[in-house]
């Protein structure tokens, strides 16, 4: 069945990228771009961080810093939800809304049966659609609350994910008290939350950026199997939706005032340049990756910043700020998830990562 | 913020009801119910099940039944990730398409990181939007393709989700070769999977069933903590979700040929008719739930079936079936599914629970 489909991507690049793609069907033979024509807009974020977040190049943006790793509750896992309350409360607030206004919520974060979301979503108690993409959830929820907003099934969606250090690492690695050696390829789960409202356009928001288009990730996986290597497992798929995106939507790579990627770090996104070059496509001063940027050197993080966290805090907080001053007409925000699970990996599994993109643009210039 | 909430269920229903609630915020203030206009249909579905389900009432109904747990596959997972494969590939021939065709791929299962819907999605290899309900997944699924294909965003969308007896077993209660002793209130987890291809309506296909309304379910926890119990916990989802279709939908219980309830099982079906009789409103013969009608008596299953290939292997076959001659005009379908985690249970938690609620009707007869 594979055989019978044909790519619209050029046939020159299919040609020379055929060795490095395990399988035709990697890219979709149809449109796989999603456009908003009725213009969703985002009109409220807020991004909550842990304290070395905090302390990182972009400490100055984040909206709210948390010093307590527990932030005085019995577990990690119940500071997550606290988190994750705040930074859902606080982004309705600054839409100037109340809880009873939001039609909608979706979530979804890294653990088990994502229960953080879940939990969090109990206590708010509107509509929910959970979503899981791992470290890509950011994008997944802004793609289906902007499909909720545009298509006008609601007024107000909400979009939320968090991640934490310490109930990721006991999940997917060792348990903190274990004290176990991080390899040189590691990266470090960033503690935070972020969320953000999706509000249909209307005159009163008309000064707030819009999701003009999406693009849904296809699961792709190169074979790697390292639960400490995200990025090299990522990269892939960062690059299929990224292939798409400069193929597909009527836009060049040079369009974009800037390109993040989610969390591939600093091997992650070397790879994604290279692979990029490879598919005939430079990736230039515009394309940065957000685990590169959340954390200094000397904070000894290795290759950065990883988790849903990660680009959903820098994206609500230091990007949004710029969009919605006009300084970046136009981003593209490709979040990358890998989609493993500690039992999966114990059993032999590679890893299949995903990797969802949403483009926003600034109400000042461009189209409008 | 709670205390400014308006209802716009009825006052005398809201007063009646006040005790049982737990917050003020489980019902939305504005519409809930998602309609769609533009009649998405079912064109293509599937359902594989295990030796157990095929001995059921229902087992003449079912598309295939696998004779070996582990369908000669080295564990239980790979067995899971090729079931969920066969039921996929199933419904996209059922539909008459090819994998080429379908444009999405909206699915989610209960194991971690929804390892067998992202393993599966990998080899499939379209689009892929992960989404998680626990049990409810079918009908969340149903719900998020409706709305792509409804708002004109994609023509052919897949959902599918499964569940195995022996993966849930081991992850949620206990591996199946400790030879744990199951209390009187468990349930069984159905060994199945299920997939349904949703289209956009044109002459072709004017002869399938279509989704005219969805409702996203609101996480309601009445705070029950029996990871054995699931039925008692997800009564309430059931219930508040339930409330919403016969209030919200224009239609009153008993405009519809049947309402199922996705795997409460006896005690927790004997909960929903209870709290539904205490608000009002009188469940007849018209309700019936999945869990319930899945295994016969002598199958030792005590409350019946879960999971979330329960509601969907019968939503897939024996219903739909029912659907598509006329046989059933309108059917509301409530999956319910329970967002515990293990761990979240282990440090104390309660379980929140979750029911969406899809509507579907016979291209016969009803309104058209």
């Amino acid at each position: 069945m594979e055989s019978e489909i044909k790519h619209t991507i050029p046939k020159s690049r299919t040609e020379e990228n055929a060795g490095i793609f395990p399988s035709p069907t990697y890219f979709s033979p149809r449109q796989r771009v999603m456009r908003f024509f009725n213009t969703p807009r985002i009109v409220g974020r807020m991004s909550v961080v842990g304290e070395k977040e905090s302390k990182g190049p972009l400490g100055k943006y984040f909206h709210k810093c948390e010093t307590d790793d527990k932030l005085g509750e019995k577990t990690f896992e119940r500071a997550e939800i606290r988190m994750f309350d705040t930074a859902v409360r606080g982004a309705i607030r600054d839409a100037k809304l109340g809880i009873e206004d939001i039609d909608l919520m979706v979530s979804g974060d890294l653990l088990n049966q994502m229960t953080t979301s879940s939990y969090a979503a109990r206590d708010i108690g509107v509509p929910h659609i959970g979503v899981y993409g791992a470290c890509s959830t950011m994008t997944e929820s802004l793609l289906v609350a902007a499909t909720m907003v545009d298509g006008g099934y609601y007024k107000n969606v909400l979009c939320a994910t968090c991640s934490h250090f310490a109930t990721a690492e006991r999940q997917f690695r060792f348990p903190l008290e274990y004290g176990c050696q991080r390899p040189p390829y590691a990266q470090w789960t960033v503690t935070g939350a972020a969320a953000s409202v999706v509000s249909a356009n209307t005159e009163a928001v008309k000064r707030f950026p819009k999701i003009v288009m999406a693009i849904p990730g296809i699961i792709t996986d190169f074979g790697t199997n390292d639960l400490n290597n995200m990025g090299a497992a990522m990269a892939p798929a960062a690059m299929n939706t990224m292939f798409t995106l400069v193929t597909e939507t009527g836009y060049s790579e040079d369009d974009f005032d800037l390109i993040i990627t989610g969390d591939l770090g600093k091997l992650g996104s070397d790879i994604l340049r290279d692979l990029m070059r490879k598919s005939g496509i430079k990736l230039g001063q515009n394309y940065i990756d957000c685990g590169n940027m959340i954390y200094d050197v000397y904070q000894k993080c290795y290759q950065g910043g990883s988790g849903c966290a990660c680009s959903a805090t820098i994206f609500n907080s230091f990007i949004m700020d710029k969009l919605c001053s006009g300084e970046y007409k136009r981003v593209a925000y490709l979040a990358t998830g890998a989609l493993m699970s500690t039992q999966s990996c114990y059993q032999g599994e590679t890893i299949p990562c995903i990797s969802h993109a949403v483009i926003v643009e600034s109400p000042y210039g461009g189209e409008e």
